[in-house]
């Protein structure tokens, strides 16, 4: 399964040259992160903070910008999980302005404690939604 | 030869969590790039975009994070060249606070034309004062 | 006539105290006159920028903060005219969460030239449809 | 008396207009008074959350912006005190590129408890070596 969220390409997110400053690309990517949670796996990141204090910090990331991005275009994001840890995750996301892709990410967040800043095994009831969106591997020959 | 600048950790770098968000460490990322282009290279972002009609897109970044930073940290980026291409290169830029890693990414960026929007040649006088921050191949056994 | 935009209050709006960090808003409120350019007047900024070689920086603003936005808050900002001169308009942007006042700002715009970075005087066109959202003085007692 | 932090314009804080995005100089006036916190009151916004458990956030800020500001340029921003409260206090922020004036601020910020996120009083260590940065009343004809 996909999640996918879209995000308008802002006056606010172009530099100079007039296409979407890079680091602005990783704001969208936490941002369709964080769509997911609330909206696919009922744990909106308020409630991951406030009710099970644990919080999902970024352990590495990988991005290849294939084309620029400009003002007004509607960037779809699609996220997929790559790989589900015991405590970490690795999504896949990708990125197209309509049919053209512009970006492919590799983005691995872990589940830490906020007392311990330690890494924690993330829970049954969310592993389970999360597996929903696990990718499957290619069918064997 | 390696490249340095050192950053401050703002509270507009931290996030609920009291952490950077990590989105801000790719703009300290390109800050440093920046920095080594105006006072290393001799060729500041605005004259390579002025007098040479040129920019330096982000074509893949990848970074791992190994520890978090907080507010009122200063953070030493450091950068060298890890392979320089055509029209391409790619730095290795390491982040410590003190004597702690805190970031390692690898972060390739390509010349373009601003007319065309395509990859061009890196010119030889900026080539050559690329080439003294290319890190060398450890020596053979 | 009022013109209005919802923001999700995300993870990377909010600071370590839990907030949103205050510049975050100004973000927000370039946004909401953004969208009114775009979905309201007609003109999205691209095409300003590109056939008409105007852009409108901001000459000042102004902004109250009554009460903070937490994490997940859904933030309407509602625009109107407070006043519309040759080249200048001043802008009142109210934000609410649910019933509650956030924000009150008066920010103001001014169309110049990308030639000369100089004010020239806002189109017919584009006037007649700003004055459908100047806001009604009060009826005399 | 006048504190002052000197900011580089950085690609990242530029439009597609070529000029500052005025909400950076936000971040921008939020980073000088940190710095003045940190610096010339001797105590910085890590030790008044962690030591004394209250904040400052913005409670109002109004800002002129007379001219635009370019990659490259260093921005010196200069801060006093207008105005000494209780609770609050009221700050004037200038902004320079060498001799031209590009910004000013009047800038509200509040001390509160991070228990009950309301007003607390500015303790007397803190009131006095604020006062020293309070703009001195014209003399009288």
């Amino acid at each position: 399964m996909l999640f996918s969220s879209e995000f308008l390409i802002r006056f606010s997110h172009c530099d100079p040259a007039g296409i979407v400053y890079f680091a602005n690309f990783f704001d969208m990517i936490n941002a369709v992160v964080e769509d997911w949670f609330s909206q696919a796996l009922g744990t909106p990141f308020q409630s991951l903070h406030a009710d099970r204090n644990v919080s999902f910090p970024v352990v590495s990331t990988q991005c290849e910008f294939s084309s620029p991005c400009r003002l007004g275009d509607k960037l779809a994001l699609e996220l997929s999980v790559a790989h589900l840890g015991q405590s970490s995750l690795t999504l896949t996301i990708r990125g197209r302005v309509a049919r053209e892709e512009k970006l492919r990410a590799r983005h691995t967040i872990a589940m830490i404690s906020l007392d311990s800043y330690r890494a924690v095994a993330i829970p049954e009831d969310l592993r389970a939604r999360i597996g929903a969106y696990v990718e499957e591997a290619p069918a064997p020959g």
